[in-house]
């Protein structure tokens, strides 16, 4: 059961490649119209995600249509705190909304450990599926949010625009917060062995409201649990082997620290300098990233001088994965994605 | 004509000072039911903005409440593009509305340069009003919006969450964007000399949306510019005595190429630590920051802990202004702005 195509394990594991791989963030998503479709046919976001057959589609759909080096599970980061009642609600336009936010130290505690395999089996299935259609073509990503980001939006109750109330839960009541991020953090490790075990190949993290925070405070309220998520798998024999990407968006400033977690790779938006990172990190880490996901809306010439910069900017070398700097924006033209993946291939061919 | 209270400008000039210094981003702000009051009694917030008898009276606001070390002139940063012709308007919810964007190359070449000081005679009979009616007791801090920052509105046309008009032009016509940049530039320049002449003691450059960019754009769209206005600052008699802060929101991992244009301190966000930053840079500049504007949430027990936090991570030694790291938020209570104040100057008293 060898891959067709092991280039992205291989950069992720500092091999020599043929070229330098590519994915997206958010590769299965609103700029395709096929996934708009699946998604109309769905009814809604939340029925996509629960549905295996249909989340198995969609993860395919780019695959069909781009030379990508993996697949990504489609999934929503929000599972979790789903799954522990909270009630999640996905409105386009509004974003995630919690019925059951979680303010208070008494609700913190009345947050049950969560059975993860039998309560996320949906997205284990997923997994399964995808699996059995890629049938070794690329490898599957399997991912979760941060504890961090999975409190904000625990706390919040939604979306923010200065997170008040997850950042004063810190505050004023760090040691609330510390078991809220806990309690988060076993169900994060159990779901990312249960995806391994279901299939998943490769596992990233998504921070992506850690770089909102001050230094000490990422350290503390999420790169501590990012390290101990990490420390799991790896100690685990089941999970050792699976390669780890941790990506905190603006995260630019604590590369060091995040490498030091044990992680196989860093994913870096485009405000981080590909070359700078390389500087510091050495071979510690490979590199996944970063274009800017707004060059996309640019011409076809323009993604391909812009893709250049980006894989100049890393240089020759093993370690680096291709990747936009955040998710796909959904008004994007698929024929400058094509342009982008192609581009990556053709220009990094040793 | 000595100032009463020289703390601030003695702090960015790095010299000793009996307490660290401290001001407010948006100080004169929603927060305060006196702005509130003469906000309404303006009508709206350009004609708050362009009458300078009442931003005069909502700049001394917060210094009649609050033991600040510095006002700032109350103004808007887009005043340069509205007097351009651009069609300003400002409504709360919505914010800022341009009714003219600037999207092509021949929009651009069509700008003509503004002549700043009879185009925006209002924001400096407000500096000549704030400085009699300040009568000497703390400094006045002139500012700017960014020459990039500024240009993100001009061509979005107002707030964006991705910025894709503003970067489509850098990515796909680079040259109208470099003119562009310039013009505002100029403009800038003429607006900070003519506020220096009116009076202010102290200059800010607001780089708001600087840290959206890559390594490479920032430099090459928003630091250049920021350099060549410092420069023409500080080779003119009449204004290179004036200490000038350079601040770009989520800029903390340029903070050394920041400091080598030559300007006076370093703005920065709660992302950024201090001690690291002074580690970096040295004795180069003052540093001017950075508790998270979230803390005010909180309880003032609370604001009083995370005040000392930001000061024992500045340390020992001058050269230190207290700020947010961010504008305040308007659902603030004064009350927590008062313990602030006053725990920063009570514990760092030397």
């Amino acid at each position: 059961m060898s891959l067709k195509n092991d280039r992205f394990l291989r950069a992720l594991a500092r091999q020599p490649v043929d070229c330098t791989p590519v994915w997206m963030m958010r590769q299965a998503g609103r700029y395709l119209p096929e996934y708009r479709a699946t998604r109309q046919k769905a009814g809604d976001f939340l029925t996509l995600c629960k549905t295996p057959e249909l989340a198995c589609e969609v993860t395919l759909q780019p695959l069909a249509r781009f030379d990508l080096d993996a697949a990504i599970l489609f999934s929503d980061i929000l599972t979790i705190p789903d799954a522990m009642g909270l009630g999640l609600s996905l409105n386009e336009g509004v974003g995630p909304v919690f019925a059951n936010p979680i303010r208070s130290a008494s609700q913190v505690n009345k947050l049950a450990p969560l059975d993860v395999e039998n309560e996320l089996t949906y997205v284990f299935d997923a997994v399964r599926l995808i699996r059995q259609e890629l049938d070794n073509t690329v490898p599957l990503i399997g991912f979760t949010g941060s504890p961090w980001t999975l409190m904000t939006y625990m706390v919040e109750g939604g979306s923010s625009k200065d997170f008040r109330y997850a950042k004063g839960m810190i505050f004023c009541e760090p040691k609330a917060a510390q078991q809220l991020l806990s309690t988060v953090t076993e169900a994060v490790i159990d779901y990312l062995k249960a995806q391994v075990a279901a299939g998943a190949q490769a596992l990233m993290v998504f921070d992506t409201w850690g770089g909102l925070l001050s230094t000490q405070g990422y350290q503390q309220f999420s790169l501590q649990y990012m390290q101990r998520i990490v420390a799991a798998l790896k100690s685990d024999p089941s999970t050792q082997d699976v390669p780890v990407v941790l990506f905190t968006k603006g995260g630019g400033q604590w590369l060091e620290a995040i490498a030091s977690t044990g992680c196989d790779a860093l994913g870096l938006d485009w405000t981080t300098s590909l070359r700078s990172a390389r500087k510091q990190l050495g071979d510690k880490v490979a590199l996944q990233g970063n274009m800017d996901p707004t060059v996309l809306y640019a011409t076809p010439d323009t993604v391909r001088q812009e893709v250049r910069k980006v894989l100049d900017d890393f240089g020759n070398g093993d370690g680096h994965v291709f990747n936009l700097g955040h998710g796909i924006h959904p008004g994007i033209n698929p024929e400058n994605v094509q342009a982008m993946v192609d581009e990556v291939h053709a220009y990094s061919a040793r």
